[in-house]
């Protein structure tokens, strides 16, 4: 969406930068779907490296996962289009990754007594989940609720970002502030996104 | 289902049990949405309850959250049908609620300082949330995927008999024990329903 927390410029960027490993990886046959289980692995592997207060392993591996995330679909498109089975797994495996980083951030929160940090992890754990699903279960009723001004790879970003601060410059608060503007960001799309189904649904009647 | 981990008996005496209060309530002009509110509200309460170490008050408040979750459906029935709002909004508090019964676990555990019950509270808490998630996703992709052998009013009796054991004979390990079959059998049904969707939409192809 062009009113995301995310420059459209940078995503579409990513996308045209991975479009011939795309291409490449389509031609050596290796499938969408191998790429994104291997993103799913590689999340719930950076997140276990959160949890032990590894920020710079964790920041590696999650921006590969990440990238993986990118290039699935591509691939898919590379192939000749993806298939309803791709996008299903596509999509519960997004779900998966994204409950790892935060149940990471969570038990990170919890090893390094930062209360805070663990309500944030809390809050964006469960909002980050009942977005995605506010969306399929309206989908499945008949309507539409992809409005909200955070979509995930936005919420991923800042996530990243704020992992690097730490990362690189020792900035811990810095990575807090990430999951508080990732929990915030996630609460006012799912508030959004129920009205916007509500209002959709009630003029539906029975 | 048949085959749930409730005897069905036990539901439908249940329900049987809350007609005449639901046909009551539908008289009175109390809509089923209100109540379906009424019992988010007091399931999130319960929850606080139950972080703050107070089982027997949790115990109280969460049961009647869970009568209330029951109500709703029933009203709407007795009013002459559910609206398609209706239901939206019952399947979202309901999300919210489980989501509010195992952060207060989670919390209580924190607080506690049991290792053990944290990971069972956030395994709980996930899979808890994706097992519907996967649900409306296949349903919004023309799928369906209503298997599995915990639906969700048998993972929450569970979880109340451990609360009770806990509140009525200071069992705190049989809380523990209910939390951990709620996380395993929630997981059982991810993997079956994973699997369900996965053989119906790779037949349909794209």
């Amino acid at each position: 969406m062009s009113h995301g927390v995310v420059p459209t410029q940078v995503a579409r960027r990513t996308r045209l930068g991975l479009a011939p490993i795309a291409r490449r990886a389509a031609r050596l046959g290796i499938s969408a779907n191998v790429v994104t289980l291997a993103g799913g692995g590689l999340t719930i592997i950076g997140a276990g490296l959160l949890a032990a207060g590894m920020p710079l392993g964790a920041l590696v591996v999650l921006a590969l996962g990440t990238l993986a995330d990118t290039l699935d679909g591509q691939i898919a498109k590379a192939a000749g289009g993806g298939t309803t089975f791709g996008a299903f797994l596509d999509s519960t495996i997004d779900r998966v990754s994204d409950s790892a980083l935060f149940v990471g951030t969570a038990l990170l929160a919890v090893t390094t007594a930062q209360a805070a940090l663990l309500w944030w992890a809390l809050v964006a754990l469960v909002v980050s989940l009942l977005v995605p699903y506010v969306r399929a279960k309206a989908e499945s009723l008949g309507a539409s609720a992809t409005v909200g001004p955070a979509p995930r790879e936005g919420r991923i970003v800042i996530f990243l970002l704020g992992l690097a601060a730490w990362a690189f410059f020792g900035l811990f608060l810095a990575f807090v502030a990430a999951v508080l503007v990732v929990a915030l960001l996630a609460t006012v799309t799912l508030v959004i996104r129920v009205v916007h189904v509500g209002r959709q649904l009630s003029t539906k009647g029975r």
